[in-house]
């Protein structure tokens, strides 16, 4: 399987509130952009994949939408969901449908409209027991206190990633909130879900992305700087991690075994990894997450951030774009978001948040909470 | 890729209104059916695909739900919806995956409760214009009409349909309305939307059905009758079939492009067919389909019921099983419990339904409706 996918081109829309926007047009913007960047006609597309959590009255009709949007009728398109891997998710099995040699173009794109859901608002998840705090931040929250408390960290350690991620997101021009945040703002704002304060909190967004992935010895036709899939891992483990006696509220092992699952496919380690784009819902889940990637040992996830090795200039950039926390979090476009920061990274073309000589970079997705993880590992070793 | 793949067990719940089964308890009693079927430890399963179109209140939380269910865990679990076809794409993706060579052997599994939906219905489909009539009787049935009135076609040749399918479903101990019908019943009941009478309609159904999967040249493992995938085809059309200019209401563009696929991958020709599970949402549905799939030309699909063709002694049976309008249609289930009649159809334990020596037998699911289509060919020819 290994070094049989290339990534030729990516697209990706500005994020933001983008009610005057539908789900067919963030699909287009995104897919003619991927195109262009890719210097392919649509008609060459012979499949694709499209990532979206929840279709709905503003969302779209799912497989059918992409259909319709792009005029890409008579193939195959499949919509995959899987909580907020869905775009990583949505990539693998575009990899997976190229590595079987049934295609040899594959379009896969992300797409969600979050902010305008014809009121009905978000489903509800977790299990039915935490009828109070059954949301995102409280479930996040709740590992998060564990976190603090086991390893003696402070609120201000999680400022430290907000800081670090709106300085990246100012710097990138589709990203939603583009604004530095000083540590006292983040430490001064509403509390959320004790220990989140607003600003250790993604935002929600719309936003669609896309990239199209092409059998790697055939990927020179299109650009002379492809970029090689290495390896990719998706785990899920229970989806109530919070009531698993297992759990130890310290992290993820979704994300420890999809992680185990790239790194073994790229001949890689996390030593190798030159940036990562990682999954930031909350400020915590950055540090954790940078944790069970391998970037450090458990515990050491703030130390990295507070010794500025996870900035642009540091030895391992965590979310140069800006990361869900600034550039936004649209469910189901937000892994392949992911793909098109590390591609563009790669090709050395992000602009004032380039990081230097970058050789593998590795996207993340976890979600559930906590129940399911993508690691995608793009570049070449 | 042809031939790479086999199925090598196979397991369905009984279908039907399954109020006090959770969707979790559908999946455990499926799969189990299919690990004992197969001979397999559900610890040699190294990725699943799940075919559900609707999570929701009683429907379980997708991937999740099926790693917690069946404590698969660690591994890849995908999500795929694609509207009535989930469960036949769930299949196709679970192909795909042994094919690239990324895992050897792959669990797919469709459930879908759709009797208890907490009070908030199944969603509207279709274009907003259709506001009244937004329904899938209502759209079928616009094509219905112009159909009959093309071809000269009265209500008692849909009847025919639901008099054959109602005889099978009868003699098939899992399907949901295990009874006989007669014509006159037929044509006498309530009607839904003309000229859709209750019994031209499938049921509303809950249920789930599993297959595993396996590297074709391992298969014999743990089986001498195991079951080669010969082909697959997957075709998204326009989600506005009813609003395209191009649309002559006689059939679904979706499944003939899917069939073609199908046929191509699998070497074979509609007339290699011994048998087809046909997605029959209606009456209507299954005569149009039968055309579409090649079985006769366009317009004949009616002498083709009325001539007995399509009887289990007939030369091309259709729906062995009951099909929809009898075993019942639970959305994200329905395709991988047309795989399950399919292999238990080749393997000869089609019981009192049983169809004569079958060499290859069909799989077809088109949902959208009309949008989307996949086709799978199983079996030895």
């Amino acid at each position: 399987m290994k070094d049989q996918v290339a990534v030729i081109g990516v697209g990706c829309t500005k994020f933001g509130d983008l009610f005057e926007t539908s789900y067919e047009e963030l699909i287009c913007e995104a897919a003619f952009e991927a195109f262009a960047d890719a210097g392919i006609d649509p008609a060459e597309i012979q499949a694709a994949y499209l990532g979206t959590y929840m279709p709905g009255p503003s969302g779209g009709k799912a497989a059918v939408s992409l259909g319709d949007a792009l005029r890409l009728y008579d193939i195959p398109i499949t919509r995959v969901e899987n909580y907020c891997a869905t775009g990583t998710d949505a990539f693998r099995n575009g990899c997976l449908a190229i590595e079987s040699g049934a295609c040899d173009v594959v379009l896969v794109l992300g797409a969600e409209k979050l902010k305008d859901r014809g009121g009905r608002g978000l489903p509800r998840f977790g299990h039915p027991l935490l009828a109070k705090g059954n949301s995102a931040p409280g479930l996040f929250a709740l590992a998060a206190n564990r976190y603090m408390h086991t390893f003696g960290m402070g609120r201000e350690m999680l400022a430290k990633v907000a800081v670090k991620n709106h300085y990246n997101g100012a710097r990138n021009p589709k990203a939603h909130l583009r604004m530095e945040v000083t540590e006292e703002k983040v430490l001064k704002a509403p509390i959320i879900a004790s220990p989140f304060g607003l600003f250790d909190c993604c935002p929600t967004t719309d936003g669609a992305a896309a990239a199209i992935l092409c059998r790697a010895d055939l990927a020179k036709r299109f650009r002379s700087d492809y970029i090689p899939v290495k390896g990719y891992g998706l785990a899920v483990t229970t989806g109530r991690p919070f009531f698993d006696p297992t759990f130890d509220y310290l992290g993820f092992r979704s994300t420890q075994m999809a992680a185990r699952q790239a790194y073994k496919m790229a001949g890689a380690t996390p030593r190798d990894i030159s940036f990562a784009e990682v999954h930031d819902c909350f400020t915590w889940t950055e540090i954790s997450n940078t944790e069970d990637l391998g970037f450090c040992e458990k515990g050491q996830g703030g130390s990295l951030v507070a010794e500025g090795r996870t900035s642009l200039s540091g030895d391992i950039p965590i979310n140069p774009s800006g990361g869900l926390k600034s550039f936004g979090h649209p469910i189901g476009a937000s892994g392949v978001r992911m793909i098109y920061e590390c591609v563009k990274q790669l090709q050395g073309q992000g602009g004032e948040r380039q990081v230097k000589n970058p050789k593998l970079g590795l996207a993340h997705n976890v979600g559930g909470p906590g129940a399911v993880s993508c690691v995608i590992i793009l570049g070449n070793n």
